[in-house]
């Protein structure tokens, strides 16, 4: 039978892991965007609490999680690992496959373990409000969840295709108390200048970020939040591997391989990082991230200094990238289409202690019709890639003869995609060539750092 | 903190509860709609499996849950029970409010506690397929999750303006395999006949019921299968219940009142049953049913003989009827509409066991945004009746300074009802008049009966 490991709420994990101090060198330098010189914390209280911008450079292993955190966390928290019994029966496979079921938040997916820790310590240090960015609408409905936990107001800057497209995660974000506009907005002097230009502009990830980095820098009661990408949002994450660690040991397992699907990588970090000191210790266990083939940071980016944002606003950091100019192909795991990925994830893959695999879009979605009508959960078009690679680890496994235990993050539910399924299953649904030279375009146009 | 009270998995009660042998009379007869007869077990193997029908008539108090299905329960269940402390502070009550997590199925709702077990001893005689109806599709989902786990086929007849409206539910079911026909539909004579008369028939629950019997009865490979109403569905989701009752021993309290909404009744019975026989040993706890405003079967309705459906071809039982041609206005709450409800449920009504009251939706969806916005979870518009009578029997506490403890069924999520809260946000839902000459009517149509 499938079978889920549950953890008491007593002994949900009580510190965030920082994977810092285990990297193999020191963290690469983050540089401000018009100086290009090293940003320093002066520079990032327009936008970030001091609570956040400390963990950001913090060297310490371990940060306690406040108990006001801890309490919001138990709503959802400690989530199951499951043993996915019968999709191993499915494939036929002497692999054990267990996967930690993220999906159980109130906002269906990881993004709440960030979002209420970003929203505490903007709270504890007066804010008044947020304001972020949301593509397909997975953060920004996470971020209205916690904000209203912590009464601080939300303005969310909704790509406006999303927004007229997708209108049920914008419901969710309303319902929650957020308010919600569609991207290029006349919120901002930006978003005006391109609705000027052309008022049908269906906004991107890159506006909407310039959107939200605006309103908030010209708002002296409002902070900033980024969902994703920062070393901050990474170690929020981390609980997910730590209950996972501590969920294995009570199967009695260990795992050979730990897999999540890579956006902007801090889902991967999240199951991923509490593995990182074992491998030094030398314990055997590969770290696998799952990224799309339409737009493979990892497995295709160039190892260089890059924007953040398509902009050219945020910070410059060293990471994978395909270039910031680049705009992915329009695949429905709207959460992965980033040209860049966070600068820890991608020092650690340069560093080859995580390694990286692309996945076309229809074997994603095979992969996860496969998992729903084994293990009936239906998961989201981002985690459908974690899903696609653990498959095919249980699939080698099965050639290979050997047993294999392969750990991944469940990382959302598909509630709020079924649409996508919809096109899946009518045909609609393509894969796309690799988009090489619009790539070589991207990566001819590179900041000039030289560091 | 808000506190999620888990069982482990060994400890989910291994056998379903059956209310009958605690009835306070014997169970009111089932009559055959031609013959106004009782029915005889024979009658109903055209439809059912005999594992099925021995449920639906048994006298026993306690049925072991067989191995199967306790193996597919096992992937969501034992589900939470959680103190509701940020909704008790908002609410500034001395009240302890306790929800039942039912949501957290893959199908998002108490459904597939049935669905299982139907589709379990439909296999096991060797049914090849199921044929169901339903109206939004939370019925349809859940038994499409559940054949899928046994490798049953299923055909479920949809009403035509939901399939249109709600497609995603729709797509849920495609998604675990099942086919899916807007009703009413091509595939029976009676669906043929309506379109004839009317291509653009918008369908009705009462439609597609018929159409499903009809195509299960003239299919010797299928079986039909019911969603609530029925005895053995009331059975089987007494796990809610039995789960419910050892959770709130763990959590040091007895409820002073146990709340659930009532549509066909089996959501209501599933939390309410197991608690019939303390009251009948003495123990002081209100059983409470809340249904809508609109469609009020327990405070409005007739205790008399009626058909279960509106075609007259479902067997006529005893229950408190609106009349079977009674069409309740068009709530969000699409599984609460329903012109009677579960005999037994009605028989304990009757014998004043339970007890019933009405809300508007308005004031439902008040209490529904209230919810989601201390404990963070998006109900479902049927699921908002019973959390308005909890945060009404909470509010009362209040006033009069005393200490409640109050239980309620979280019967489902409203993932896919954000369109509901939508109308709701911009003020275009609102509430029905009572349809008192419509109710009139339907009444003065009921079948002659002399028991």
């Amino acid at each position: 039978m499938s079978k889920q490991i549950l953890l008491k709420q007593d002994e949900m994990p009580t510190s965030w892991y920082n994977v810092i101090p285990d990297l193999p060198g020191p963290p690469t330098p983050v540089l401000h965007p018009a100086t290009l010189q090293p940003v320093t914390p002066d520079d990032l209280t327009p936008l970030f609490p001091m609570g956040l911008i400390g963990q950001e450079v913090s060297g310490e292993r371990w940060t306690a999680i406040p108990q006001e955190i801890l309490d919001i966390y138990a709503i959802w928290r400690p989530t199951p690992l499951v043993r996915a019994t019968r999709l191993e029966k499915v494939l036929d496979t002497p692999a054990h496959i267990y996967f930690k079921n993220e999906s159980v938040s109130p906002a269906g997916s990881h993004k709440p373990n960030t979002a209420v820790a970003q929203a505490y310590y903007n709270k504890i240090e007066g804010t008044k409000r947020l304001v972020t960015e949301t593509g397909a609408g997975q953060w920004g409905s996470a971020l209205s969840l916690a904000c209203n936990f912590f009464d601080l107001e939300l303005q969310v800057f909704m790509v406006k295709v999303s927004y007229q497209q997708k209108p049920y995660r914008r419901s969710l974000i309303q319902t929650w108390g957020a308010k919600v506009f569609p991207s290029p907005s006349d919120q901002t002097n930006y978003g005006r200048q391109l609705l000027e230009q052309d008022p049908d502009n269906p906004g991107s990830l890159g506006i909407a970020i310039s959107e939200a980095v605006e309103k908030a820098a010209t708002d002296p009661e409002a902070h900033y939040s980024l969902g994703s990408v920062l070393n901050h949002v990474c170690m929020h994450q981390t609980i997910v591997g730590l209950e996972a660690k501590k969920q294995m040991e009570m199967a009695g397992e260990y795992p050979d391989v730990v897999i999540g699907c890579v956006g902007g990588g801090s889902n991967f970090a999240g199951i991923a990082f509490p593995f990182v000191p074992d491998k030094a210790d030398g314990k055997s266990v590969r770290l696998l991230g799952a990224e799309p083939a339409s737009c493979p940071t990892l497995t295709k980016g160039k190892y260089t200094f890059d924007f953040g944002d398509t902009a050219r606003m945020a910070p410059i950091v060293k990471m994978h990238t395909l270039g910031h100019d680049f705009v992915p192909p329009g695949i429905h795991a709207g959460g992965l289409r980033y040209h860049g990925d966070s600068p820890l994830v991608c020092q650690l893959v340069d560093a080859g202690v995580i390694e990286a695999r692309a996945h076309q879009q229809l074997s994603c979605f095979e992969a996860a019709v496969l998992f729903a009508r084994s293990e009936g959960i239906i998961p989201a078009p981002e985690t459908s890639h974690a899903i696609r690679a653990a498959i095919d680890e249980a699939l080698e496994a099965k050639k290979l003869g050997e047993k294999r235990v392969i750990l991944f993050n469940f990382s959302g539910h598909g509630h709020f995609d079924m649409g996508s399924y919809d096109a899946y299953f009518s045909g609609e649904l393509k894969d796309f060539d690799y988009p090489e030279a619009k790539i070589k375009a991207a990566l001819a146009n590179l900041p000039q750092v030289n560091m």
